[in-house]
């Protein structure tokens, strides 16, 4: 009754912003990723017939109750598809900062559901466990299939699920993640979703999404760096205007996010595969290639405000560890 | 045949941002704004039979080609409604810098049409004025009337005028302008304005647009800062999110531009009225009350990335100097 799991984060080419169904958290627009090779949950979860609640540690310290609340929530979910009556001991680390524009509910919610059916004996397909993943946080669906990885939005709970477009092999991209702060953001991106209607804007942007979908996919398809940055690009600057221009509206960048934005564009008109794409908050995710990876590191690392880089190339699916 | 005028830059709450009419620079949305004393173009124009085309020195030097055949070009139009057959000497002077998101052709272009009026000895209406002012630039409809403006859209050239919706005396509100940067902008508002509709943003930009302008003046009305500190810079973030979801797409937000948004909503939040605002640049217009002038002028002098500061309390229109 007891299994650990291991789940990437991912970073969206195009974004998830808003919900359909709240309850069920349905999409308001697809979404495509990739999965962050090393930038990872572990968790544990152990079923046991002797608790009275479900516990939750992370990084080796008790958990808050807000979080194991959360976590107590996606585990009814868990019971529930499983006929599962016990509580669980669940223990989960990361090796990258919390709270800052790097998913961790991503790989958290992934790792959580992989672990907790995997300790149950329950054998779910791929996309079961990515309609689970999802309703912990929307984004984990993106963690359970491997490499570049589509969310389509499904109008049921069974119909919303991630699959793999390509796998990893297929490009070798790779993520110079510029961390501005890994301080807790204000508005984390869960509430955030909440906003997205009190933008004008927010319904111009769902009405394109499917458009900027196909056209990402397409440039990924065929390893064209030009046409995947230009749409990266505008989508990420898309759901930061929605943010903006939400009631209240909603500041993710900070002045160090627009250096590294601008340095950005400046680099790819100077002939590299560089493009930039936040996430709800302040670090800005550089996506190039491994042949250009060494330089955008290099020049990241030395642009002012930058504490520090990370990097990521594509990663592969949610998995037991035993 | 010579006469020299002065006019005052403005300050838009609700922006104006993309044409409906392109050559008769009709705009897609109503504006308000108030103008800046002390902030001014002082304009002279001579109408001579020795001339073989218009010259035109700025601030003592003599402008370039560009600039030279944009001030001939709303020449023509003062020439074709008063009958002139001359060309001219126009002398101009700002106090201020251009091209850095202060609206040097507001200023400029009023102050050159009423020049170039007087000195052809024509008596128009304050109106005319505003729709002549108005094919030169945009924003310099709203530079020939006093105080608080407003500029309604107009189907006709006629139509598309700016007048006065409250005196300076109204309500003693103040600009402190953070200068971050006196350079020229990369690409000018004049050229951003044919962007606009390559956002997805703009037509739900321009469909609210009258319902914030009737918020923004029923706010200052009342003399209600709040609900004017809301409405104004929902409407900035509106714009500049348009702007950044142009294709392609135009960044004027700086880094320090983000530092000064952030305070003053901070400040605000502690109790100091205040709000900003940014025009196609980076400087952030900081209004605040005669009150608190004093205090935001300190801060925001205190900020890191601020140049200098530029104070500005309402100012009054277009005047013949002689």
């Amino acid at each position: 009754m007891k299994a650990t799991a291991q789940a990437h984060s991912n970073i969206a080419f195009i974004k998830y912003w808003g919900n359909a169904d709240e309850a069920l958290r349905l999409p308001a627009n697809p979404s495509i990723s990739m999965n962050l090779a090393g930038v990872e949950t572990v968790t544990t979860v152990e079923w046991r017939e002797d608790l009275g609640q479900d516990t939750l540690m992370i990084n080796d310290a008790p958990a808050d109750a807000k979080a194991t609340e959360r976590v107590a929530r996606h585990l009814d979910a868990v019971r529930a598809r499983l006929g599962v009556a016990l509580k669980a001991n669940v223990s989960s680390r990361n090796n990258f900062p919390m709270g800052a524009g790097i998913a961790s509910s991503a790989s958290s919610f992934a790792a959580l559901t992989v672990a907790a059916v995997s300790a149950a004996g329950g054998q779910l397909s791929e996309r079961e466990l990515s309609c689970i993943a999802r309703l912990g946080s929307g984004s984990a669906s993106r963690s359970i299939p491997g490499g570049y990885v589509e969310w389509q939005t499904g109008e049921t709970h069974e119909e919303s699920f991630a699959f793999q477009v390509a796998p990893e092999a297929h490009w070798d991209l790779v993520d110079v993640v510029a961390i501005i702060s890994t301080g807790h953001k204000e508005v984390g991106s869960r509430e955030g979703h909440g906003t997205a209607l009190s933008s004008d804007y927010q319904a111009a942007r769902v009405a394109g999404a499917t458009d900027r979908l196909e056209r990402c996919k397409a440039a990924l398809f065929e390893r064209d760096f030009g046409r995947f940055a230009a749409v990266v690009e505008q989508d990420s600057n898309m759901m930061h205007a929605v943010m903006m221009t939400s009631q209240p509206p909603l500041f993710y960048w900070q002045p160090a996010s627009l250096v590294v934005m601008d340095a950005v564009r400046r680099w790819r008109s100077e002939g590299l595969s560089v493009c930039y794409t936040l996430d709800a908050g302040p670090n800005v995710h550089c996506l190039t290639t491994a042949q250009d990876a060494d330089e955008i590191e290099r020049r990241v690392t030395a642009l002012s405000g930058v504490q520090r880089v990370l990097r990521a190339p594509v990663g592969g699916g949610a998995v037991v560890l035993g």
